[in-house]
């Protein structure tokens, strides 16, 4: 697919939702976060079919978030546990859910609340500036070209097909 | 679908994944942060199809994340902005291209960086207590049982078996 060959080099989201762009890979990974690991337990919680649980399991293990981890020797079990990598996703769940509390209320509020053990509240997240700590708004972020097209164009990798399906204000400093 | 039907009542993240859960969709959103926001613009970008395109379009448009606003007369065109609810899921984008730009890199940084305009620095996203300010860490942070399953509770509305399907944290106060 040209697409996702193009897409994924120079796009950070892309590239991400390769490896998480899909709705039940992102319920599972929210079943981790609140301690469901087995096989069993996932598909109760899930209500998905053995078959579909079975291969977005093997594909989080593979690509590196999920670990398969043996839990009993006779017989054999396996569980699954959030990698390094894996936990990194936690501003995307959490994002996610407090987005669904905010606007997709029922008029009930939110079903689950999460507390910040540290503070001791009722918290929601806000995306924060690594520099100055500031709450990012877009308005006030600037995306520009990194290093990962910079270099690729460099090596001639960069074609001008594939210049013209960059977003436009990446045009500029490439060209 | 039984599972969508209680899953999407009873947890933030099925909610909001009922939404934006799906890749192309995804896409399409992280296209009008950086300014596309229009049908053409848009299907060049992504490499889409139309129908598929508008497809997605009309359901960003019925949810209320995206406004189809005109903006030309003859011939009648429109565009599509996001609206406050569809800006609001800036720390989701955000948060997955961090992800991706340190866990899927192939060697070459990120192809795009992202600089705060306030403090001028190129930034990573961290996700923080709305209350202290402090980054939130998966292991910081206790979900519990919110007023939207408490109040389906009381209602007589979670039967026995909508129970079952609960993670097993929120099984214990709701029972």
């Amino acid at each position: 697919m040209r697409w996702n060959e193009i897409d994924t080099q120079v796009c950070s989201v892309a590239r991400a939702l390769s490896v998480v762009g899909d709705r039940w890979t992102l319920l599972i990974l929210r079943d981790c976060f609140t301690g469901v690991r087995r096989f069993d337990a996932m598909q109760k919680s899930l209500g998905i079919t053995r078959h579909r649980l079975s291969d977005r399991l093997v594909r989080l293990v593979d690509s590196g978030v999920l670990n398969k981890v043996p839990y009993q020797e006779r017989p054999l079990r396996h569980e699954y546990r959030l990698s390094e990598m894996g936990k990194e996703l936690y501003p995307v769940v959490l994002s996610l859910a407090h987005w669904g509390d905010k606007w997709l209320d029922d008029g009930d509020g939110a079903p689950i609340q999460h507390v910040h053990n540290n503070c001791g509240h009722v918290v929601r997240s806000v995306l924060a500036c690594s520099e100055c700590g500031e709450a990012l708004e877009p308005r006030a972020v600037t995306p520009q070209v990194g290093p990962g097209i910079m270099r690729k164009h460099e090596r001639g990798e960069m074609g001008e097909q594939d210049a013209e399906r960059l977003p436009p204000f990446v045009k500029g400093p490439v060209a």
